[in-house]
């Protein structure tokens, strides 16, 4: 049987989501460690894409595969017994055979938190990019409309040894500001390694005006990773939503 | 000078507000180890009053005194450079030779949150008691209202061997619910040591049904600290504000 979960975690004290051997903390080890445990059975948790170190998910998707059936509301009860306090399962159904939470994926959204404050809070330090000096917001929206749409995104991907095709499409930026919160909503069909981060890195770097708003359209042109801006913190970063 | 100043701070890490000898990692005494770096001088952070370990300020008063007079945003701006990301100075003033925190404070408001969902947020998970079972708010109101006004609050003191007077004065204990977040506020002239925590696990236990509401006057009756609720844990409670 296959199953499908919705998953929420912060990413604080994790090596991101992909298993790398025995000896690192990740999440995919995590729920693999804790299946086998509660089932028995070895599994593997496929995720609809990797989050890096420290990256958080508000709607990680997941599927994994038993032999043997078990009802889906008591597992996940059972697993949120079991999990780490920064770990939680929102949702458990049986999937059809063919699922896969990857492959299948159609549109994944993130959304990257910055605190505008001068004296960002304590209490989300952990989860909001500090940013106290100015940002010409509207020159980021500006700039962030060139990225709309089908575009090669080579210089927002950190691999720089990728060798499978780097077009993208990304279907909505949205930059909202909420009392000192900027938020920063990206929704696409797939992204490459540190392709958020590196846009939301360029995009800070033209709203303080480091770059003019016409450097988007240069590093899309260009093709080359040092024509884009900074890779921002991973601890602004949540993985919102992934859809099917 | 004599300087007053308001603290937010995220106690999870903490062994409370009040030094305790030079091992120990406390609010206050990160507070003189830095203001002594800064200043070159030996002074004393009076709190407002001590938080117990775990627990959380948005709006700690604390006063100091330095020989040496000091530019107050500029000593603000040194001191969050240099504290841990969990501590942030919100406002640092100059005042009155007489002002002190604790001697001078007027009113204290503290809110307990409770995340009431099935699944407690993992961002919340240290700053919201999860508590997932039925409760009945009403009864909760109901039962607070007893304790407003002037009582002997004995019952709701964690120190037995109290010499001084327990008899405190609650101004306002109001209950709020959004969405999945229930928050109490309590607001008095003074708490004795786990007053709130102590009020807050007697109010749980009433919510539940485990005890009837009239307990609390029963509580506030007997004197005896077995005759009111459990403590609740420390890192549902904020001290909100104090009023001069």
């Amino acid at each position: 049987m296959n199953y499908k979960m919705i998953l929420e975690y912060d990413g604080t004290s994790y090596n991101g989501w992909q298993k790398q051997g025995n000896t690192e903390r990740t999440i995919q080890g995590k729920l693999e460690e804790l299946l086998k445990k509660l089932t028995g059975e070895d599994t593997e948790v496929a995720g609809s894409g990797r989050t890096d170190a420290g990256v958080h998910a508000l709607g990680q998707v997941a599927n994994f595969r038993l032999k043997e059936y078990r009802e889906p509301e008591e597992l996940l009860e059972e697993m949120n017994r079991y999990l780490p306090q920064d770990i939680r399962v929102l949702e458990l159904k049986t999937a059809s055979e063919r699922f896969h939470s990857r492959l299948n994926a159609l549109r994944k959204t993130y959304v990257y938190r910055i605190d505008r404050g001068d004296k960002p809070s304590v209490f989300y330090r952990k989860y909001r990019l500090a940013y106290g000096g100015p940002l010409d917001v509207e020159r980021m929206k500006e700039a962030a409309d060139c990225l709309l749409g089908t575009h090669d995104f080579k210089s927002f991907c950190a691999n720089k040894r990728m060798r499978k095709s780097t077009v993208r499409c990304i279907h909505e930026i949205r930059i909202e500001e909420q009392q000192e919160v900027l938020s920063i909503y990206i929704t696409g069909n797939g992204f490459l390694h540190h392709m958020v981060r590196i846009i939301v890195g360029t995009l800070l770097e033209v709203g303080s005006g480091e770059k003019p708003a016409a450097c988007v359209q240069e590093a899309l042109d260009q093709c080359d990773r040092a024509a884009a801006g900074q890779t921002a913190p991973p601890h602004g970063l949540f993985l919102l939503k992934v859809e099917y």
